[in-house]
């Protein structure tokens, strides 16, 4: 058997954890802002110290994709997800670079029993994006709807 | 001389337009779905069969980033863009699937000169990403902050 599945019943209000160590490869930050987000600071290194970033910096759309491939790894690939509504807020706060390493910190905002759907809840998480330097490069909030263990209990 | 940039001052409050004809391509869909969001029913017909979902369907995150993308073709690069500090809101609210043909409705919400930094303005926008059948399958709040035509004006 497999090891069961993180269900909606796993998650408590305050709870803080950490997870991933993702190194930000230059030709995958390229490749995404070349089909995603084709803007010279994103493409050009001689565009981007023109700008007043200092040198190339990934998309804000590429660490919102990074974010996600972090937290299927260390969280909903192991979880009874449903999906996601939609994002409360996301603040692009330092850049991210080709060569960073980032990491997750993932707060426990909110749980909530779903009214219409018994069998499943919402967890609201704040997501920090933490780069090598305990910098937080970005913050996103976001609900995610997760089963529950025993939908006969709802 | 190239076109004269889209700066701050051609944004008003209201205004909405609608450009883009996005043909969402399947293997391009997958290919994001395996590098940032390798869950079964953004992977796999038969898993998404098994699901509720009628079919395979997009992760909502490859949504956002084909909206940044025609915001790019139709906006960002003709603009004096300076980036964005980051998301509002996001709704997934409807699937994409391979083979829908996405445009977006982008609605004027308002706009406001930086105080901090007289040269540039922040414009929050309102995008639906709206499919050939007419239903808005994502909207998306963010602000973006652009140039100022006559910086000397501030």
């Amino acid at each position: 058997m497999a090891e069961p599945l993180l269900t909606f019943e796993d998650f408590a209000p305050g709870e803080v954890v950490e997870y991933g160590d993702w190194l930000v490869d230059r030709d995958d930050m390229l490749a995404f802002a070349r089909e995603y987000d084709p803007q010279p600071m994103h493409l050009s290194e001689e565009a981007a110290r023109e700008s007043m970033l200092g040198g190339l910096i990934a998309s804000g759309w590429y660490t919102i994709a990074l974010l996600m491939r972090i937290n299927c790894d260390h969280m909903l690939l192991h979880a009874a997800s449903l999906g996601a509504p939609g994002v409360e807020s996301v603040e692009w706060l330092a850049p991210v670079r080709a060569g960073d390493r980032l990491r997750v910190r993932r707060t426990t905002l909110a749980t909530r029993p779903s009214k219409s759907r018994p069998e499943m809840g919402f967890v609201t998480f704040v997501f920090d994006v933490i780069n090598q330097d305990g910098v937080v490069a970005m913050r996103q909030v976001n609900p995610v709807m997760l089963g529950r263990r025993d939908r006969s209990a709802a």
